[in-house]
């Protein structure tokens, strides 16, 4: 017998009415039409500004000519991805030995959790707070019970193991390093603590790796499988978006290493099975630009993309330490995180840099209860435009 | 208290072990190891065999070229598509009115289920036998009851509401027409049907319609949206795979109208939400593709294209209603579903023809308990290797 009625799935009440990044547009949306001549400096959103590489136009274009050739045309491709593209993204790991069926191709990382979500029973997931968004309301639309750890300066916004509420026993652990929307990065040490943490609790950590590229400090992890046994309970989300100008383009990889096993089986093995019901892989020109990103001409242009945007983290990172201002970000890391200033709350400075400057940023309240009385800076605006508004921004800690 | 350990999701032990097409492809593989030098008849998988219009490649690689310019870079863009592209498919609709806002870009229908699952809270679906396999997986993956309804001769292979099992209220219905893998296609009146069902009982038609452009007899509905009140109780879902020859590509649309309401909540603002959180929109090089698709320049490439592979089924159906063989398809469809032999069930018959032959179909016991007696034939082969291979399967009825 059958007898429920057909319903709305209830957890959509849980969110706020709109996502953050889409209320941040419509008020710059309404401060622009009232304010049509004034200047805007971008330090909102984290989308990139720089085309992509020539070198992956080129691919682009010789793949579009391709599926128009009977000879070359690409139907269907495997599910899991291009061969070529997932070689290729597995030699990245260099002497972490990783496999080419250990990498599948994405259409970004967003979409990922949503997907890897469906290969495990449980309820309880960890993430920091603040935390990108998505996370949280991923976990909030399927029903799962959220345990924040506190990014504070106390823990100079890095949030260990210790951090975890007595009795709570996560069943998945977000983590994000460079830090989605702090910019502080975790050292290898730090890691570790987490790989311990979630061994010994049978936990499976989700680690988000989009911002990996901009770290250039050889001592801090770009993956989570520096840390020796992360192959044994950590799956890792990348993308290349921020590193290679894809935004717009749309693709990004899951490392599922053999070696995770969940009551003898492996997740590897489940996850091929769901994409073949649930995909049907990323479309063969965008993986061919995927491929064309990660060669050497084109890794030497992401390498200036990112210098240019760190040289606009490295302006705000110094001018904020010429004041009083407590801040971390801005080194390895395209975000900066800022406290605003006495008597003003995180969302009435992100007002007043608006209304008052036409400075975009994004309110930290957006990214958790502990945002309250932060923003965010991104280091995607241009060079001028965020010298500019970052000598505004100062005046307010002197 | 949180105390339940992380498990996979035992949900997956439903699945057959391999996706369906997955396990032709294997044993075509092996057949063409052990004869290298044999020739293959591809009446197998759906995916199309002839590339995308000059226009399609065009519009991609002037995109790519936008793409690496600083002053047309696209980085995201709205979750919910192109508005160009949203505009254009809502005009194919015609005077059916619907509006850009109703319309929303995908990657293609695979991943579409998997989305509009996650907006309702419902136990029961209802899928006609034999079935897209994908409607079937989906649905085991999130724990739902199945409900089946069976297309067979005496129905004419298009169920309709008086075969529901008695007692069994689905929430959920899903409809593919013209059909995967039968090639039967509904009428209005048979339509009309599922849609006062559905208002009735308060449940949701999911219109799998991604073969409607191979529908070339003008009293067939394309849409589900011809009927009346379809848009309080239906989403229609296509894609431009099979109609443009987008498999590689991957773009498609869902079609969520403003009157489908659930508790006077619109589905709609619902989907607005939920792609929020979970997706980035599809690739901007893909949606302007798709956009010259629907151009008239494109669209007189997808007629020629279509055409070429409706004389393939032409060849099949004409071939086979000379003999005593049980069909149907073939007719404004690019599949036909045929009874095998007398004395040899489906799978034995798609071991035959290809072991004796090199003639690769889709053997019907994947698609469900009805088609155990049955292979799929599809369009897409070539003209000379389609007649050659019908002219083989012949034989077998006379």
């Amino acid at each position: 017998m059958y007898t429920k009625k057909l319903k709305l799935n209830a957890n959509f009440e849980k969110l706020t009415g709109n996502y953050l990044f889409a209320t941040v547009s419509q008020k710059v949306k309404a401060y622009q039409t009232n304010h049509p001549h004034a200047p805007l400096y971008k330090l909102g959103i984290g989308d990139v500004s720089l085309p992509v590489a020539p070198v992956v136009a080129h691919a682009l274009r010789q793949a579009a000519t391709e599926m128009a050739d009977i000879k070359t045309v690409q139907g269907y491709g495997d599910y899991e991805g291009l061969p070529s593209l997932r070689t290729a993204i597995a030699q990245r790991y260099g002497d972490f030995r990783l496999s080419p069926q250990e990498i599948f191709v994405t259409d970004g990382a967003k979409n990922s959790f949503n997907h890897l979500f469906e290969l495990f029973d449980f309820d309880t997931v960890l993430m920091p707070d603040p935390v990108y968004p998505v996370y949280r309301d991923a976990s909030l639309l399927k029903n799962k019970k959220i345990v924040y750890v506190h990014a504070t300066p106390a823990n100079h916004f890095l949030p260990l193991p210790s951090d975890i509420p007595p009795h709570a026993t996560p069943h998945i652990i977000f983590l994000c390093s460079p830090n989605n929307p702090t910019g502080a990065v975790y050292t290898t040490a730090q890691l570790l603590l987490w790989v311990d943490y979630a061994l010994s609790h049978k936990a499976v950590i989700l680690f988000d790796g989009a911002y990996r590229d901009y770290i250039k400090d050889d001592s801090l992890p770009k993956s989570i499988y520096q840390i020796p046994d992360a192959k044994k309970c950590a799956i890792e989300i990348c993308s290349f978006s921020k590193s290679d100008g894809f935004t717009g383009l749309r693709c990004g990889y899951v490392v599922i290493p053999q070696d995770l096993l969940i009551a003898q089986k492996s997740v590897n093995q489940l996850f091929v099975r769901y994409l073949a019901t649930n995909t049907n892989g990323v479309s063969f020109v965008v993986q061919k630009a995927a491929l064309a990103a990660l060669s050497p001409e084109g890794q030497a242009y992401s390498d200036y993309c990112i210098n240019l945007y760190m040289q606009n983290a490295h302006a705000m990172h110094t001018t904020l330490q010429s004041t009083q201002a407590i801040f971390v970000g801005g080194k390895n890391a395209p975000y900066l995180w800022l406290q605003s200033p006495a008597h003003l709350d995180g969302s009435s400075f992100f007002e007043q840099l608006l209304h008052n400057h036409g400075i975009i940023t994004t309110p930290g309240a957006g990214f958790g209860t502990q945002g309250q009385s932060y923003i965010r800076l991104s280091a995607f605006g241009s060079a001028t435009s965020t010298q500019q508004a970052v000598q505004m921004i100062a005046q307010y800690y002197t």
